[in-house]
Parts: C-alpha cells; structure tokens; sequence
C-alpha cells in the first residue's frame, strides 16, 4: 500500500466533505496498491477494490480466486474476500463498508467504471449511505507523479525505446515483419517489462497504416519502417514509436523526418510548469502547417496507469502543465504522399523547469537505421 | 454486420417484449457486427454500441476517432458519431435512441458492462425509456456458436497449439524462457493471429507458479516446461497450454503425465449434448482423488468473445450442455510435490453427438519433448 497516496486521497476526502473514497478500476487500484490483480483487468466481473477512509485507514477487497495474490502483495492490509460463485460481490462490499462504519456514510465511487447493475444492487444493500463521482479527482491526482512513479515510467520508457532500437538492430533487408516482432517482443520482456500493449510493426507501404501488427512483408532496400510498443510493468505503461529506414532514406524522407524532429524539440522547449497545454498545441499546428505536413487532431496526453489520461495537448481543452505530469508526445505523417508514414513518439516528463525526455536510449535526431 | 446474431437478438427482444437491444461491450459489439473497435477495450470512455431493433433493423454508435474503421466495417449500417473531445456520449445516444423511434421504449441494456455515470445521464436525456438488463440473456446467445465461430475458434485453437509445439521445437537445453517466449510470439503473429493474451511461460520450478512470464531462466535437462498462450483475432480468443520435459523426463512425471491424460479422455468421452456440468466436475473431482491429484475448482468454462463464459465445469452450477458449446478444459497440478507443475489446457466443442478437440495440433499422451 502506498502511503504517499492515500494521504493525497485523505486530502480529497477532507476538500469534498467524503467519508471514504472506493478504487475499483484497475487503474486506482493500482495507484492505492502499487500492484495489479492479474485477472481484473481480463475479467470485468472480478472486482477488486481499495477503500481508503478519511483517517487515512485502508481496506481491500477482492475475489476469492485472488486472494493469495492479493495478501502476498499487501499482507499488513485488512481483506475482504467474496466469492465468485458463491456471492453477490456488492453484498459482501456493502457488509465490508458497514463493518467500517460507513452504511450511512458519503462514499466517493468511480462511476465512470462501476457498472451501472453493481451501483444499483450497492444502493440497494446500503439504503443509508450517499455516493459520489470522485472519479474525476483520482484521475487529478494521478496527473501528478510521485518519484516513485516516475521512476517506474522513465524505466518503462526506456524499455520500450531500448526494444524497438535493438530489434531494428537485428534485422536486415530480407527479414519479415515477424522477424521485428519476435525479437522486440523478446527485448520488452527481457529488459524488464512483464507485459506490452498495442504492438505496431509497419513497413514499407504498410508504414501508411495507423494501427497494424506484424505481417509476413519482408524489408526492402528503402522501406520505411514504423514500429511502436506499450512496455507495462505493474500497471504502469509507456508507449514509444521509432522510425527506421531500410539501408537507405526513400525519397523526401529524410527531409519529412526532419520536420518531426523540429517538432519534437518544439514539444520539448514549449513543455514546462504553467504552459498551456491548447497553446503547445497550436503552436504544433503552425508549425506543421509551416511544414506543410498535415495536422493531426492531439500532438500528446497524459500517460501512466491509464493509456491516455488528461492532459490532451489538443484543440479542445487548456490545461496548464505542472511539474510531475508525464506526457507521451507523438509528431507523426500517416501519409507522406510519397508511400510512407512517420511517427516518432517520445515519454515526457514535465520538471521543475521545463521538459525530460524519459525515451532517450535512441538518438531520434536522424531516422534509424537498419543494414 | 452478422444476419444470423441479429434474427437471434430479435428472438430475444419477442420473448422478452423488448424494441431494442443495445450492445455496448466489446465482445457484444463484436458479436453483432463480427469486429472489434480497436481501442475500445483499451479506453473504457470510448464508447462503440450496435443497437438492434425489435423488426431487425440495425444501426451503431462509435467515437470520431474510430470513424474511418467502424465506416469501413460495415459501410451498410447507420452509423450516429459522438465527438471523443466535444459530446457528452449518452446525449447523443439519446438523440439516436430517439430518433430511432425509441425514446419511450424498453430497451435492453449491459448493465454490468454501461458504467453508473453513464447510465444515469442516458436515464435523464431518455425519462420515457425503459432499461432492462440484457446481459444474461446476450451471454446465453453467446454460449451457443455458429458455424462461422466455430472456425474461427477452431483456427484460434490450431494457432495457440502449434505456436507452442513450434516453439518447443525451436529451442533446446541452454535456451531461456525469452527464447521460448519469442518463437511463441512470432508464431501466434504469424500463423494468423492477430493478438495474445496471456502467455505463461513456466520452466523448471517455476512451472509450479500458476501465472508468469517468461524469465531468463535457462533449460536444463530434465525441466518441466508449462506455456500457455491465448491466440486472439477479431475478438475471438482461443487459450491451449501444453506441457514439455527437457530431453528427459523427471521422475514422476510420465505418470502423473498419464493421469492428466487420463483425465482429457475422461472429459471428452463425458462432454455431450445433455451432459451436466457438475457430473462432469464430479467425476473430474472424483478421477482427480483415484489419481491422488489435489482438485482444482473448475476443470473448465466456456469460451469465445469472452475469456470465460457460461458454462462452467464447477461445484457451483449445473447447466446441461449443448451441441454449439465451445469449453476451455483444463486438467492441471500446480504442485505435484516434486518441485514441478503440468497442464494442459484444451479448446473442445460439443457436436451433435459428443465431444470434438479443437486444438488437434500437438499429441499430447505423451509429455512434449525439448531437445
């Protein structure tokens, strides 16, 4: 359990007259915990929850087929465990929030994961208690990283950015896609990561496509080739793309590159305490429209337990950046005009006094290449 | 768009004097349209619904960002956008509910799957409608598959199994778990799979440990090796683990081996059209004390679009199986008492007459051989 936490969480409860604040999605309850239930996330109907209280108390809950798990992880913390097959899970949390005191308490929930069949059974077992959305403010509080966390997503960060490099080191013209996938899936597990979303592996004419994995295509003299990972480790996951070309720079692609990596040290100049985050954006359009590269509709978010937290560096909030924030960035073309796309996406830390580039295990400030 | 799912949603909304269905999770988006919102499942807010009406009609809802993808998917069906950065999402479902003629009518909803937030703001943009839970009954439609999910689960089961046989065969002592973990990678990408979920790679003593990934860990002669992989496309997700010795087997474990044989045959010889799945359980239960393995609480659980479904092969329910099943079975000892753990996990459908092994790739009477 992690104390620097749920002390920002008291101090939640205290601003919002709450009695308690209950985790639910996977995500906060990570944050409480510093651990992952492993088959919260893969089943939805396993509720796992940390109900953190306004005297700084903390108490889990959790499904039976988890439960040695979860005393492994956090065995000093009290746990309630339901069954799954044997228990409505929301009697047995209601009787737990009783036992603590708070049947008539107000009780700050995550409605934006709770399903809305668990919330109505809830109410229904505690008539007397009065529930809040708090989900707004844990997300608020997660904008901010502790060092422990950023600890953890410079590490991640640099994974992913070590994985991809080193997988396009060990391919060359001739290799299949596959050949990338294999040795950079290995590269994310064996520097570390336990886990990895959202694999993108593009070449050649394929480079054009926003979201595809690994094909059998193999590398040509000249591809392009775009290739991203999500290394996560307890929950916590950092994303990074790099672009390389095949023994030689196609036509106009290095000229294209060097436009994104304009773009990516004006990220990082513009990227400090208090700047506005529609205005990094703006600033973003200009100059690709100065490049005469096409826009796309966010240059970056918020990042750490959840794939995209805010802030959005995009048109449609303003949001002033703050010390702690980590942000992935991604300048990146899908279409060139010349049959290839482009990306490169970088973790970012927002310091006391400007930005740290937590992806920086590969030099970016030319394409990558791969023999 | 799938005809045959949606004249079974219809038969469901006479029986229950429904005028629509909405589908709002990913594996029910995917059942009646046939394909996944990429980042639907990734990002909970990115709401994606197919809604059916009781005369057949179809239409769906999805995020600007997924426009291009959802249009090009199913260029025939209505398709109302909500705008990630700029809609309230349960306004605008509102707004189609309503001008699809159903702002006062019974509409069947996932309510353990549509967060309470949400929830709550559609009831107030829609005071007229009736929501009734559907859940149930779309998981029921779920159990039973067609033909066109039958070879897809069937492919899926071949993919995971020869990805693990293939992998086995690529490596030998001196090797380490990464090295299984990469051929294994490679392979599900590349036999035509489009995804993983969780891959267990577990050699030596660590084959004890119910869920892990791979470690540097290297063979060594006389290892046990456990790998489980879940191959996944189109949403479809089919899960086979299997189980090698390292040039020679343990002592012990060709027979404890030969029980978990033993108990395979046992439960496809029992699986049939009319079969409880607690006999089933029972008899698992009681094969399980004859061999003086300990149990486990569920020898098996249906599966497709959702990593467990009804019916479980458990203690806890009693559900006559029925041809169009398709079930994970998975006998297993994590802890033989002699330092290491044996699975295997198999994808089987029910038939008219009995039972059919979907993952036919590996012969596994016998333990798998590394070299």
């Amino acid at each position: 359990m992690r104390a620097d936490i749920i002390a920002r969480q008291v101090r939640v409860m205290q601003a919002e007259g709450l009695d308690a604040i209950v985790a639910s999605s996977p995500e906060n309850f990570a944050y409480v915990t510093g651990f992952v239930v492993p088959s919260q996330p893969l089943l939805r109907h396993r509720h796992a929850m940390a109900i953190v209280t306004a005297d700084g108390g903390a108490q889990l809950f959790g499904v039976d087929m988890e439960e040695t798990t979860i005393r492994r992880q956090a065995p000093e913390t009290p746990l309630r465990v339901w069954g799954e097959f044997t228990d409505d899970a929301m009697a047995v949390l209601a009787s737990q929030l009783t036992g603590m005191g708070l049947a008539a308490g107000k009780i700050g929930m995550e409605m934006d994961y709770l399903p809305a069949g668990d919330f109505a059974r809830l109410q229904g077992f505690l008539p007397g208690a009065r529930f809040v959305a708090v989900e707004q403010r844990l997300a608020r509080l997660r904008q901010l990283k502790t060092p422990d966390e950023i600890a953890r997503l410079r590490s991640l960060s640099r994974i992913a950015d070590q994985a991809i490099t080193d997988a396009f080191a060990s391919v060359q013209a001739g290799s299949s896609e596959m050949d990338i996938a294999a040795a950079l899936t290995r590269g994310v597990y064996s520097l570390g990561a336990t886990h990895f979303k959202l694999m993108i592996v593009a070449t050649g004419e394929r480079s054009e496509l926003p979201n595809v994995g690994p094909s059998e295509r193999r590398l040509q003299r000249k591809d392009v080739c775009r290739v991203e990972i999500f290394a996560v480790k307890d929950g916590y996951q950092a994303g990074v793309c790099r672009t390389a070309v095949v023994q030689e720079a196609p036509e106009h692609a290095e000229e294209i590159w060097a436009k994104l990596v304009e773009c990516k040290y004006q990220l990082l100049d513009m990227i400090k305490p208090g700047a506005s985050s529609r205005r990094i954006y703006e600033a973003f359009l200009a100059k690709m429209a100065e490049l005469k590269l096409p826009p796309i509709s966010f240059v970056g978010h918020g990042i750490g337990l959840h794939l995209h937290e805010d802030p959005y560096l995009g048109m449609y909030s303003d949001t002033p950046l703050e010390a702690g924030m980590v942000l992935g960035i991604e300048p990146l073309v899908y279409r060139t005009g010349y049959g290839y796309g482009m990306q490169n996406k970088d973790m970012v830390l927002v310091t006391d006094t400007g930005a740290e580039l937590l992806s920086d295990y590969a030099n970016t400030d030319q394409l990558l290449l791969v023999r």
